[in-house]
């Protein structure tokens, strides 16, 4: 496996970094999930702008220049691992760079530690189909979730939950209300109404939710973005989680209870295949 | 500089760690700080009780006799570096490993990284003397405080809002009330009465916190462990912090607002010289 590192292409038993890098120190670093169709990166510039927004508000040195060249980097990561006949997950992140430990910032002059990986991916064809099943756990993120930052202990442990209880997902709540799941957006149907929780600092801006919602407007789905009380998550008609690798997928089970039939409900199925059709289509490569 | 890493005592340039490191992806990781006299660890069993407690929520592999196997390795990473003659700040770190993305837990069979580095530390005498100034900031951390994670890109923020200041801490609040500081926990005096948050996991067990706690019940101070309100905190009649580099500071300034009459107070200034006897009295180290 050929990743990318400060510049340079190398194997992975040579992508190594300095111990004190302070992404390892404090998680002091910000992070991109791209999917590739071919050697086509899926909405390029919304997870530039994404990570743009995660890397100014931690007022990492790395302008919009040097992300909007990590998509030819990206390119080039697929070509070198010959992912370019499939799928693949890239792992872009930039963390502030080594230097010895302080919490406050380092000298300007440190150079941020800035890394590209890909791996290949394979649609869980059958997961999207018959719908997956998710747990619930607490919300125990910090307060700035808008902004992708490798601070991820409670995305791991919700997770590790998840993969325990032989769920694919993790639906985090707080206050009563969801958020999010540990890596995706979760939308919930009653009554005929997509409900999700609005883009505010408490959940990331999901890029699949963004296409999701523009799908929703383009479809006539009506939908309200207002945080789905935690009590009534079991209720709904409908759930579905989405994300840069989960694509549309329709949640059949929460906690082991069935959501409505206990199959995916019409509208997850209309968004899922919509998504489909806007990801294989945009990108301009079959599946 | 030598550092320990994984078995080994290297060079600083030497001191490399696979880029997958979880601790670098996720903040997947634990750490200590320890302060050394001469080649003695301060309070070395409270250190490691924390650091097993640590390990064990993030439910990392590393057992109570691995932790326990760090106190030499600490005392020759001191030695290598030369700092016998001084005091040093010892930073011990251990994350899950290195492992292909996945935010779940990777196989059992892969080994955590383990760090140990020592720095010079050069008591500034001035600062424990006149007191220091501090900044407020909202505590934007996540909810297991208690856990010494390195997912601290709340504490570095606050750290960076003090640095700008010109002050030395930021004292982080929530909710209405006090927490610690961004590297510190908080005291405050209020008609003679000692108060400080009380250990939930909101806030990280200091250990100069409960050698504090321990001199205070020696010295007969009356103590409250009630969180301090915010909007009393520039009210209070005294302020200090303390931690494992800042032992007890007296914070004579917040946010630009004189504390009592601008000086260290009196019982700030008794646990100050009770916290130095006991810290370069019981490692039998002169200062």
């Amino acid at each position: 496996m050929i990743m990318y590192l400060n510049g340079q292409y190398v194997p992975r038993e040579q992508a190594l970094i300095p111990v004190e890098d302070r992404g390892f120190i404090f998680g002091d670093g910000i992070y991109e999930g791209v999917r590739s169709v071919g050697d086509k990166m899926f909405e390029w510039a919304a997870h530039a702008d994404r990570f743009e927004n995660g890397l100014k508000g931690l007022r990492i040195n790395f302008s919009r220049a040097q992300i909007d060249a990590l998509e030819a980097v990206c390119e080039r990561v697929v070509q070198e691992n010959g992912l370019v006949d499939g799928e693949a997950f890239l792992y872009l992140q930039v963390s502030r760079g080594a230097a010895p430990r302080t919490h406050f910032f380092p000298a300007a002059t440190v150079a941020p530690t800035v890394f590209v990986s890909a791996s290949k991916l394979v649609v869980p064809r059958k997961m999207r189909e018959e719908g997956c099943s998710a747990v619930t756990f607490p919300d125990m993120r910090w307060k700035r979730r808008d902004w992708k930052t490798v601070n991820l202990l409670g995305n791991v442990l919700a997770r590790q939950a998840a993969s325990e209880a032989g769920a694919y997902e993790a639906i985090l709540h707080e206050d009563g209300v969801v958020t999010e799941g540990a890596a995706t957006n979760v939308f919930a149907v009653f009554n005929g109404v997509l409900q999700t929780h609005p883009l505010t600092e408490r959940i990331l801006p999901g890029i699949t939710r963004k296409v999701v919602m523009a799908l929703v407007a383009e479809l006539g789905i009506p939908v309200r973005e207002e945080p789905i009380p935690f009590a009534r998550l079991t209720k709904a008609d409908e759930l579905f989680v989405c994300g840069s690798t989960t694509d549309v997928t329709p949640v059949v089970k929460v906690d082991g209870t069935p959501v409505g039939n206990g199959k995916p409900g019409p509208i997850s199925e209309k968004l899922r295949d919509a998504f489909e059709a806007r990801l294989y289509g945009s990108v301009g490569a079959g599946r």
